[in-house]
């Protein structure tokens, strides 16, 4: 069996940028310590979750790809030997912004990026204002313990993104995400906008053969202007099989360190038994190149 | 609140045509009196599940559209004044057959058909011998209780299918279907193939906003010519939300009728929340009809 030990760093970011950056750095120390070779932190993990409302003045937490957060979190994948997951806001030019997850491998280079393909935008994510939309397309990354089928946050709602990635040989679905309740929400609402997080993304490894890793921020973060009712991010990290079995799970409620032996063998024996790839009518796809079929 | 009352028929469908014809009818009254108005079969529910293995005397279990059975439901439906979900082993001309979903309104009319397009092969479930590919596409079918997305068994583990029906308006997803166990496989493997069914569906639900009905049979078929171990149909036909929450589900081991109430209202409150259908990257999905992207 061809095995691979993840880490989920799943945290709370709401300190500073010196504070987070710190503590990324402790967790992939204790990852790496522990065994694991590859490293995912949630999304945009250097700081709060800025985009709970519009100010100009967030985009100074941008930088330029490559950076200062670069030069960190390459220095510390090669000093700890693990291929590490990350995702920074980038300046890419004036008035031009990403929200970008970089990928380095064990030896500290740069493997790739992926700039978020698909921007949400709904009371308490306002990351239209922030983000423009990736124009990287849909393609996995080459690391040294597999080839990485990068996408952030929204993404984990679309089939397509899931397929695409797929079909350019993706081994493994990985999503740093930041997503939380409005704590003001019902129970029973907050329950099933939770599992429908788990649920759709277990649907996109059952679909594709291939085992998910989701990355959540945890914790509350207040409106840093005092207008909205804050955020409260689930949590709820895990990782699926190629069959969209829960592998491990996080709680809700508090930072962990989730880590997951994964069997990188067993997508092969899984499409032989379920081979959807084979069936797909490319014949008859045609519109899912249109908005709508109206 | 726009409500609908589904009724789901999980039955064993081992017996002679007579047989299963009769139950189905006796099915579709009891929904009624129940206060169903759509009533949905599993999939090939005339008889036994033939394609077990490759026997060219199966070919006579099929018939034209319309014909024998379509007469027979038609009269039911507009009997019992419900919108109904059949599924036909259609013979559309010598040495051309398809595996068809037909609907009838609650007048008896047909409102439309749908040939599956996504056909299995593998030991147990040889369909690639018996049924040509679909060529009608996927194309909801309109009917007095709402557009239904219609797709058969196969078909599900495909969220290019789900997505096509919901881009051309479906308000729900309907798959008759016959999945089941090799009994020779281990109870955790068996587990997993029945979770990973349920998850993918409650995944077009959950990616689409709109809700999902899953309707299979149950019980033991052997295989009629003695050689493969037989099937273990595995039921659990179940209604999901348009959040992909559990509306109802049935069991695993016998006959049931589930009767579920939709809220058709919810997918709009739903979508608006979670505008998925707003942010897909069309620009970006070209590959989606390749085969593979290499």
């Amino acid at each position: 069996m061809q095995s691979l030990k993840v880490a989920l760093v799943q945290r709370s970011c709401s300190g500073s940028r010196e504070e987070n950056i710190t503590a990324c750095g402790e967790a992939v120390r204790r990852a790496a310590t522990l065994g694991a070779k590859l490293v995912v932190l949630p999304e945009l993990h250097n700081g709060g979750y800025f985009p709970q409302n519009e100010e100009s003045s967030h985009f100074d937490r941008a930088e330029p790809i490559p950076g200062p957060s670069t030069r960190f979190y390459s220095a510390l994948a090669r000093e700890w030997g693990v291929v590490l997951v990350t995702s920074l806001f980038e300046r890419r030019g004036a008035g031009l912004y990403h929200n970008t997850a970089v990928v380095f491998d064990c030896d500290g280079s740069m493997a790739g990026q992926y700039r978020k393909m698909h921007i949400p935008d709904d009371p308490g994510f306002y990351e239209k204002y922030y983000f423009t939309p990736g124009d990287l397309g849909f393609n996995p990354i080459e690391t040294s313990v597999g080839t990485l089928g990068v996408l952030v946050c929204w993404d984990q709602w679309f089939p397509e993104a899931a397929r695409l990635m797929a079909l350019a040989g993706a081994e493994l679905l990985i999503y740093p995400t930041a997503i939380g309740w409005d704590p003001r929400d019902a129970v029973d609402e907050q329950e099933r906008q939770r599992n429908a997080w788990v649920t759709v993304q277990r649907g996109h490894a059952i679909a594709n053969g291939i085992p998910v890793i989701a990355v959540n921020r945890v914790g509350d973060e207040a409106d840093p202007r005092g207008i909205g009712p804050g955020l409260r991010f689930w949590g709820n990290s895990f990782v699926a099989g190629c069959q969209g079995e829960l592998l491990g799970e996080a709680g809700n409620d508090q930072d962990e360190l989730l880590i997951v032996e994964l069997d990188l063998d067993r997508s092969e024996t899984v499409r032989r038994n379920w081979p959807f790839l084979r069936d797909r009518r490319i014949d008859a796809y045609g519109d899912l190149l249109r908005r709508y079929r109206d």
